[in-house]
């Protein structure tokens, strides 16, 4: 007797063994709201093959914004903050680098002569600090800004500054099959150089903004130069167009949070069958930054205005997410 | 005794079909010359776990050059002769649309008057043949075309020209967990109009020139517009920068036709690790084309020059292929 007694108890905890990982919640960071049901009424219909909404493995293509949809924004683009970084030491061993106002200002920390400066100021201070580097020095010199620089607000290291709901969204997605791909305003070869440890996204499923690039044989060993100035830029109108470029395919999901991401968040959501549009809404001044309509960075505006009448889940994250940032808060 | 027999027999001949994949050449229209030899040789290296050549399935990248490599290139690029099939056409319904010699010539068919208009005539021809329509609507178009019209020397349709043994070096390549790119000076819709169907290449593992493609909205409706114009010219050196705009990583496999490739094949096989560059040298002027040197589409000359040095494989057409297109002959 007390051997069977044993046997059933065992035969009953691996039943529960087996049973867990459906039980379990695939997005732990986000709380118990409609947004939450929303994804997962979505994607449990395009991946049931009984379901209308049914869509085989390969059109599962989802595509996520990279600055404010996958990582914090503020006070400047990350990128940004790079630049100025890998600027200001340019420039301390070599002032004659710096050729204008927007430079000037830059090398100063100055952000608000760099914002005078424009657009032609910021590709001035990219210039300068994203180039005459191989490709291969440029992705190893950013991995190592990322994961060591500390944000001048968090006093984390960039990297830590992923949203943790997020990368479980990631995973979730391609648990279930999907491919997922990162459809980002920055530039291809920064995001690159943590695509795949931040975000498991290997550096083939990357579109971003793209620099001129400049094949080179010196001493008979090739090498891939970043050059000065900008080939393609991945924003607004230019995301679908990058998605086309690269894809040939209409993704399914798409996930932005500025009024940069609305033109794919259009194209994805107006493709036949069932669509899904998320667009993160920076709600949380007391665990991130809390910004939308004004703000200098991922400006959100339009779509806000039109997320209800184009079916479109507005992520509330100081509602909806119970965990902000990847790293130690 | 009987029984035990025929138990024996059904088992010797379990032991024979389970051993018969690995005994079947992968190649069968691949003649069992050097050129064989070293291909296989190279594929079982980098994916035998004990060899110190060994490769994750990750870093097994091959890109494939398309015209002259995957299919045949003469009298012209395919591409360009559907230019022509499709200007004549626009040109009936609206003469008006001739501005320039290198277009009229293009429309009476002339070859040497196109060639006379250089590269700039080339691109108007496909500016007039290749734009004011969906991406979509093109590539249903080209797809229609390469299936139905015929050859003006061989008599077959267009898609029945590729090559039978390149169909199959793909398939081995991808049944050993290699992932197989298209890396073309060809346009990339135009390819991807029957990459999946001819070669199993999905859209997003095609890398081409790329015109100028315009997201729009009618009437609610989103399309993406050919639009006139390039923006990438994906050939020589540009095909090493293609392939870090898409792929981020160095391929271990190139195989090309023309000196168009060779900064590809350079690329690929001075990567650390064992490499292997292949070039289709087009010989068999009986069953294919013959011609090399002195070509106006595919010229192969440095190629030729350097293979040896650098070790790359030059495959025979006449000696290595006992097949060559893969339709009916």
């Amino acid at each position: 007797m007390a051997n069977i007694s044993v046997t059933v108890t065992f035969a009953a905890a691996q039943a529960l063994l087996v049973a867990l990982p459906a039980i379990a919640d695939p997005l732990p960071s986000w709380n118990d709201t409609a947004t939450e049901t929303a994804i997962i009424q979505f994607v449990e219909r395009v991946t049931d093959p009984a379901s209308d909404n049914f869509m085989p493995a390969a059109d599962r293509i989802a595509v996520f914004d990279n600055d404010g949809t996958l990582w914090s924004e503020q006070p400047a683009y990350f990128q940004g903050l790079y630049a100025l970084d890998r600027l200001q030491e340019k420039a301390n061993a070599d002032p004659s680098i710096l050729t204008s106002d927007a430079l000037k200002a830059a090398a100063k920390g100055d952000m608000k002569g760099v914002m005078a400066g424009g657009m032609e100021g910021l590709i001035e201070i990219l210039n300068v600090s994203h180039s005459g580097m191989s490709v291969d020095d440029f992705e190893a010199d950013v991995r190592e800004w990322l994961t060591t620089a500390k944000h001048p607000q968090s006093g984390l290291v960039y990297s830590d500054m992923t949203f943790q709901p997020m990368l479980e969204l990631l995973t979730y997605l391609r648990d279930n099959d999907f491919t997922t791909y990162i459809v980002s305003g920055g530039g291809v070869h920064f995001i690159r150089a943590i695509s795949e440890d931040a975000y498991g996204v290997p550096p083939q499923q990357v579109i971003g903004t793209e620099g001129k690039t400049l094949y080179q044989v010196v001493d008979g060993k090739p090498s891939l130069l970043k050059d000065g100035g900008i080939s393609f830029v991945d924003d607004k109108a230019g995301k679908p167009v990058g998605i086309d470029r690269h894809l040939g395919k209409r993704p399914i999901f798409a996930a932005g949070n500025s009024d940069g991401d609305f033109e794919m968040l259009e194209w994805t959501t107006s493709g036949d069958g069932l669509r899904f549009g998320l667009i993160v809404h920076h709600t949380d001044a007391e665990r991130e930054f809390a910004y939308d309509r004004d703000s200098h960075f991922g400006t959100l505006s339009k779509g806000l205005d039109e997320a209800a009448k184009r079916g479109w889940v507005v992520v509330d994250i100081a509602k909806d997410w119970s965990k902000v940032w990847s790293g130690k808060q």
